[in-house]
């Protein structure tokens, strides 16, 4: 024998001990018309040498307000053909959760990548909110083990939260984002020139995540959302855009530091107010915005903090008169069906037990002790 | 304004960047008899309190040899039930590429894990040949964006490289792994007992990526191989256990070394030999095994750095003459098709291109210049 192994009895060979470094790394960019041929912001981010192969995916719902978006996203990749290549015209998806309900639209897009030959080093560019974010990004992720995405958000919620985060995903089952992946994206280019033609629902539905990462990470910032609520809410792109870059910042720092960025243990404070969202946005059958729904969740954990002693009524008060600044409704009848059965598919605190499987573990709530400071406290329920 | 933001103007805003650390660990173990109840391996590998739930995914061809091997499981389960659930039978499915090109099989696995409600800190068990290790990592990683999962490999092939590494994948548009994610295990148990029962084929084939790993890896690896090529052609169970903990330890340090573990770069000398093997499963429609035909390629890439003077006749010979006392028919006909139309479907140098699409950027393929050394040369195709 050439080489030796010290124990020939195969049964003690040592375990081999793996640790498997990878660092992912993305920009966020912020920008005003981003297709406008004088803008290189999209070229320069794909930057390499050689045309590089391209399919995009477009929110349906964006081109009811952009019709005009695909001719020229078509010249701006005609002017920069030395570094694009889009061989097939854009895949055009359904705007909302209803991208993300449909297997056959993850198929389709994978049948483009095929047809095309997308390799890993080529783009799948996404554009829309975020339900067609996520859409794409699972396709993106799952071809070739992972083609490089760029999203390009174009709701509030995308551009503050979602879309600058690590994951994606797709309904299945009946369950919110049964399949997906963690695959942080290549590059994200916020185009705040798209939030000017969001339906007002849409602009406010995003400020709930903002909301959210505030009350848990940044008082400053939570006093910024409660001054400019009504600002905001008529409308002021000068505050939203600050709300946005902002929100933006926390939940990416969160998510490089918070030392679980794919969530394999049970620790996840931003998940603040979503045992109720996800159960709400399913019983309202998605009629319930994302974001409206993290509202009346965000609304529901302060008024349990509340109850149990953990907050004071003042500072109670100051997050609901916050939500309902910026304009959201925070009641709907889904919350009080079946309220007596717990385990019934249309109760509310069912979300408890299906949050919990979606992240495994023990579920830990996240409630606010003090709106101000950056304590929260974890019940464990399992 | 609160906070305050040094550009106004949104366009001028400073990109955010984000850099996301994830390190993943796992161990492989080394052991026999796993589901002896005497064993605590498996029991070990889960370890913590509270039973998990657990979905067990079993390859058919395993079954034909280990008929008991699911009473043997379900007794185990038993016997550590304060640790383990298993709710439901294990699901068989086929052994062989076979299982890697129904996506109805990934569909199938999804369904039982959303029936028996896994969350993300439950288990994928699955016991199998490489490809049934890949099929079942594929929907473990996209369930619940990463179900855990732990390996039980049962071929050479599976126990010393697949079956170690962090990817998993299934076929589509007839091309290999077109659907596929990199995602590293929870656990690896590796078994050599199941090793006794292989079919004479599949003990051999998984010596290919030994003797590829060696030559590029480790010359006192190649030296131990070439030295006991007969006596592991003639089944030596002691000789191809130590040839399988080098060869996954070699593996597993690339990976973790390489400074690029989820492939996002263009270098990779592990796929020596690689571009024409997967070109050969394809034209042999798959009755050429991954091993036979990553022997086959690691021969014709070793002729070639012969042919480019890169080799000495001596060393090109060693190479061969230890392949072939491995066992390995170094020739099938399907190589000889359309050498003059190089873009031909049937053209195994076609396998270029199909390799490229594959992985991205420029193609880079690897011979060796000194087999005894470590050097080896990039050759820029695109």
């Amino acid at each position: 024998m050439v080489i030796s192994i010290k124990q020939k009895t195969p049964f003690k060979l040592q375990p081999l001990q793996q640790a498997v470094p990878v660092t992912f790394t993305y920009n966020v960019h912020f920008t005003s018309g981003l297709f406008e041929l004088n803008n290189p912001l999209l070229a320069q981010a794909i930057g390499e040498k050689g045309s590089k192969q391209m399919v995009a995916v477009v929110d349906a719902g964006l081109l009811q307000h952009w019709d005009g978006l695909l001719e020229q996203l078509a010249a701006y990749v005609q002017k920069y053909q030395d570094l694009l290549t889009l061989k097939v015209e854009p895949l055009v998806v359904p705007g909302g959760e209803v991208a993300k309900n449909d297997l056959a639209l993850v198929d389709s897009i994978h049948k483009v990548i095929n047809a095309v030959g997308l390799c890993r080093h080529s783009y799948v560019l996404a554009i829309g909110g975020g339900a067609v974010l996520d859409l794409a990004g699972y396709a993106a992720a799952t071809a070739h083990r992972g083609i490089r995405l760029i999203r390009v958000p174009t709701t509030v919620l995308a551009q503050n939260d979602s879309g600058v985060g690590v994951k994606n995903g797709i309904n299945a089952f009946g369950k919110k984002n049964f399949l997906g992946t963690f695959a942080p994206p290549y590059a994200v280019l916020n185009d705040f020139d798209f939030l000017t033609t969001l339906e007002e629902r849409d602009w406010r539905a995003g400020t709930a995540e903002a909301v959210k990462v505030a009350l848990i990470k940044d008082p400053d910032f939570f006093n910024f959302i409660a001054t400019n609520a009504k600002a905001i809410a008529n409308r002021s792109l000068d505050a939203m855009q600050q709300l946005i870059y902002r929100c933006a910042q926390l939940h990416m720092e969160h998510i490089a530091h918070n030392g679980d960025p794919f969530e394999m243990g049970s620790s996840r404070p931003l998940d603040f107010g979503h045992w109720a969202a996800h159960k709400l946005e399913q019983l309202t059958d998605y009629s319930l915005r994302h974001g409206e729904a993290v509202a009346i969740g965000i609304a529901l954990d302060t008024t349990y903090s509340y109850l149990a002693g953990l907050l004071a009524h003042s500072e109670w008060q100051q997050v609901i008169e916050t939500l309902k600044g910026l304009g959201f409704l925070l009641y709907v009848p889904e919350l009080a069906e079946q309220l007596e059965q717990p385990d019934h598919p249309r109760s509310i605190f069912r979300g408890l037990a299906e949050f919990r499987e979606h992240l495994g573990g023990e579920l830990m709530i996240t409630l606010e002790s003090n709106p101000m400071g950056k304590l929260w406290l974890f019940i464990l329920i399992w």
